[in-house]
């Protein structure tokens, strides 16, 4: 499958390199023509590896990843340009994270609206899937690292969406079983207002190499 | 010990039977003199449980719960009153959680702001410690509930008033390793915002009776 990457950074390139190490066609995007990030990861990853602005690899995948911040995440799509998102399956891996300058975190939009919804919004043709948000990207591509039954959440307007991405994650590592239907896309604000918990677990922790496990009692 | 619950809802009321059961004596707080769901409980739970006003739980208690809905917390504290809440640990149990009209869910405060802080700031001399507010109050005085390890968090500035909300929780059942400080009360903010993701993996399962398990690489 051909996959279009918004955004160069950890995630983005992360993402892209299990893709092609599985044997998908993706091209990583960015904001300007010749980004040294995404020529040098293209240059790394492999034949199957290509560059390329938003609109481009917008263009290029069937399937997209929206990989860059999620508070230029509409300004980066809308770059990409509707005709290249419409009808395709868009995974949202984003965190609505503002930075202050001293450094506190908080989140924008939080609580009543998520950029997973702003991304449906804003683009009704697009199939948007919030995924992978709530955990670190080295995990995401290797779950393995984590002993034990841990899991992902993804919530989205669209069942076969949900049901593409789903096997695309199985695809990555993980069980089936181990990703959890929150439901519409609105099950984005939740999932995006995990991030001040997982910063704070990452704090206690001393590192990010570690995921959510829910135990239910039935 | 002399514990005294501000709140006759659900968790209050769980909570305090527990307590009894564990020896303590209990006072359950409420707005009103004769609050008929006070007074029931006070009969069924024993001897050592017994009702009051805010204020006459607050005053009776070494160790203070609040149990009252977040957006509330203030007005009751102030009720219950400062003198009686000075020097006392209190444990912060509530959700900001605001419903519509429609029956839509959000959070006051949120993101930059959270109950427990608030209680911290307009209670300066009470050792606020947030905790249980991650989990149903069955599972709260029942982990066993939930197979294998699960966790709570707590948050609060001060050490002595975690490490004595962490020895009440281990009467409760939990192993002292399962409970995660998560740093100051600021902590409170994840921990609040965690609701929304709560409410999904309940619609998700169809039950309550599930809980965090953090599972780590290492």
């Amino acid at each position: 499958m051909r996959v279009g990457i918004i955004g160069t950074g950890m995630v983005g390139r992360t993402l892209g390199g299990k893709l092609v190490e599985l044997g998908h066609e993706v091209m990583l995007g960015s904001r300007t023509e010749q980004n040294p990030t995404a020529v040098a990861w293209a240059e790394q990853a492999g034949p199957s590896a290509q560059h390329g602005t938003f609109a481009e690899a917008a263009a290029f995948g069937e399937l997209l990843i929206n990989a860059v911040s999620g508070v230029v995440a509409a300004k980066a799509l809308g770059n990409a340009g509707d005709e290249n998102l419409a009808g395709k399956v868009l995974i949202d891996v984003s965190n609505p994270l503002v930075f202050s300058p001293l450094g506190e975190v908080s989140l924008e939009p939080v609580n009543v609206d998520s950029i997973g919804e702003q991304l449906q919004r804003d683009f009704p043709e697009a199939r948007v899937v919030k995924a992978l948000n709530t955990l670190n990207c080295e995990l995401m591509v290797d779950p393995s690292r984590v002993p034990g039954e841990h899991q992902l959440f993804i919530a989205g307007n669209d069942p076969a969406a949900k049901a593409e991405v789903t096997e695309l994650l199985h695809s990555f590592g993980w069980p089936k079983a181990a990703v959890l239907d929150l439901g519409d896309i609105t099950g984005s604000r939740g999932l995006e207002m995990l991030m001040p918990f997982w910063l704070r677990l990452m704090n206690h922790y001393g590192h990010a190499d570690f995921n959510y496990s829910i135990r239910t009692a039935r």
